[in-house]
């Protein structure tokens, strides 16, 4: 298997990395950990507040996204971690049985200057319903190495 | 308790959430769940990366920012959830061990113009390590809900 480095990756590039479905009672348990607001919490509840019914914690959605992007890219990658991220927001709720799929859109890549062994991507995380609507949107800053080969290049 | 509203809250108002120390058993169990990369689950890989030691994922971060807010200010509070957040910042890394401790610095009230019942709050959520170093910053944006009373003001 090849492995993703800084070098693969292009603008214009988009990664499918994979789908979750969400249930019930895994909403309600990430809730109690993370975020115990009644809307998350409870159907009764929820029901009466301006969402109508249980929706997923925001955080809930960013950790699928994150699950289904480590599966679905970072396990075969030259990855560093990230150093944040910006613009994320929450477009649409998340409720019982949603299918999310993730998706990674390229928008810029930048060998460092200062350490020719790496470099920064910015990329837009995106997650969809089953209706293919956008529930979650944010454009992450991302740390890859580059390939030896390539270092060598811009570092004879 | 007097559960707090749009009306109660000011530029400049700073609210400190409470601590949560982290374990590694609870960083492991984090990273296994969401974000399986080397250097949140195994110490002998986290050694060889650039963290130099196992470091809990910045999404763990962020959710104990969010139960520390939920538990401090939320409980008492009437919210109606959020839109999104921007400049999402991981500083310095989270260690096992570490505490953590929440703040939310109001930066911005606003009532709104289309909703009298509701408005909008910015405010700059921060986390703190034990040595008082921010280790997470972000700017969230929050939906509150106005008084009674000061609705009827405004809209008589």
């Amino acid at each position: 298997m090849t492995i993703l480095h800084l070098d693969d990756l292009a603008p214009g590039q988009v990664y499918e990395l994979g789908r979750r479905t969400l249930g019930r009672d895994e909403i309600v348990a990430f809730a109690r950990d993370w975020d115990p607001q009644p809307f998350h919490l409870d159907e009764t509840a929820a029901a009466a507040s301006i969402y109508g019914g249980l929706i997923a914690s925001g955080w809930h959605t960013v950790c699928v996204f994150m699950r289904l992007y480590a599966d679905g890219l970072l396990a075969r990658a030259a990855a560093m971690g990230s150093p944040g991220v910006d613009e994320l927001r929450w477009l649409r709720p998340v409720r019982p049985g949603d299918t999310l799929a993730a998706r990674l859109e390229v928008l810029e890549v930048r060998p460092s200057r200062s350490k020719p062994d790496r470099g920064i991507l910015r990329a837009r995380a995106v997650t969809l319903n089953q209706h293919g609507e956008e529930v979650l949107s944010f454009v992450a800053t991302l740390f890859f190495k580059r390939r030896p080969a390539a270092t060598e290049e811009t570092d004879p």
